[in-house]
């Protein structure tokens, strides 16, 4: 490549999170890099987009990196449009988004603002990959990520992505010499058990948070679930034309318009 | 059916907005209605859950159908979450969304929060069917509507869906009479190509509002978007498994391990 590669970095869990502090540092190594990120956590977002209220952005200087930085009062998908289409002058190489603190396997690719902003740059035509790491904490060990998250990144520069097509790629909480290496996984079919904890406020009024329990019953040894249990990183790819082609044929056997 | 369904209607326009009103006299006449809806409008909120959040949700009486009915202040997903895990005392049988005030077709469908309920019940394994109608004004008119979706959501109580796949149903804004009848599609690949509007605020300091253009540049006659531009009502099959499996042995091509 004659040329650096311009790489777009977002994430979902605010600009000074040290998730992304990772990726961005990574990402020096191997192109120029753009940062584009919340102001401020935004997990659970889904692939929210920002109509009613108007958005600001300011440019920012973390750390002493060669990168630039922009923090957004939007969501992921939000960062991903104002980049693309009002703070770069050119259409990135590739867009990398986290490392999430926490997991996005399985269904809570659905949930993810970190994945939201990747399938936001796929759907731009920007090969594009979420990374997560299956630690919540904020001072989470991001080291041994590194050369595996380099190496995943590199091979997507050089072959590119079909079109309609990112990457889901969550890392085991694992020391280095612990992880096993890299499996290509479908997306388990688990999901989470809500529970509701209900409290009563000051004044005698009901509130509830949003808790749950995360429950896998997909046996499959093909799974994102099951390689991150054993040991591996699990790279998903993952499409965003929802249809379910294979439910067509049968749908138009039904009795809608007799 | 010896005993009535019980129907969970939602929508992300809030519980008073015209299409929901609709879908509630329709559903009225098919079940036993059970209404959880955000108090006020979520559009473009896609797959977003509250999680730094507390909820509320309080009892109302809007008109005086038979239907209970509660408002949340949470997302289209978390009234389906609140809905089935505190409010119902039994599973639905189905789970309808909308009708919502604008397209939900081709690429809308990953920022909609009318959809997004409709996923929501059915990663919870309920039935679920998302309706909305091009028509973004307040004051639309629903009535052409509402024998269509009588007919789909009895053809899906009589069925069922299978696992993993809920329905996307959009509407052309017109006359009855003008509907030529029912088309099952596959989702386009279409997109927005984004402006945004910038300004300044009093104090001197940019900001943005999103806007964009619809492109659709799909030209298949099996799509929403070719449907609904030829005077079709558009179904579409969605799944949230978003694997895309046929790129899963390209990958395993890769030189991802050494």
């Amino acid at each position: 490549m004659l040329k650096k590669p311009l790489i777009l970095v977002t994430n979902d869990d605010g600009i000074t999170a040290p998730g992304i502090r990772t990726l961005i540092k990574v990402m020096n190594t191997i192109g120029d890099v753009v940062v584009v990120s919340p102001d401020n956590p935004q997990s659970g977002m889904g692939h929210a987009i920002t109509l009613d209220s108007t958005l600001s952005c300011k440019q920012e200087h973390i750390d002493n990196g060669p990168q630039k930085e922009y923090s957004t009062s939007g969501t992921p998908a939000d960062c991903i449009k104002l980049a693309i289409h009002e703070i770069l002058d050119r259409t990135p190489d590739l867009c990398v988004s986290g490392i999430n603190h926490g997991s996005n396997s399985s269904i809570n690719v659905i949930y993810s603002g970190t994945m939201s902003a990747a399938i936001e740059a796929g759907i731009e035509g920007i090969p594009a990959i979420g990374f997560s790491l299956l630690d919540y904490n904020w001072d989470a060990n991001f080291k041994p990520l590194e050369d595996y998250i380099k190496t995943i990144t590199i091979n997507v520069l050089k072959k590119g992505l079909p079109e309609g097509i990112v990457l889901n790629v969550n890392f085991p909480k694992l020391e280095k010499k612990d992880i096993k290496g890299i499996k290509i996984c479908r997306q388990a079919k688990a999901n989470w058990i809500e529970e509701f904890d209900k409290r009563k406020n000051p004044q005698g009024k009901d509130y509830y948070w949003l808790t749950g329990k995360f429950v896998n019953l997909d046996k499959g040894e093909d799974t994102d679930e099951w390689a991150l249990s054993n040991g591996y990183v699990s790279v998903v790819p993952v499409q965003f034309d929802f249809t379910a082609h294979h439910f067509i044929q049968n749908l138009n056997t039904w009795n809608f318009n007799g």
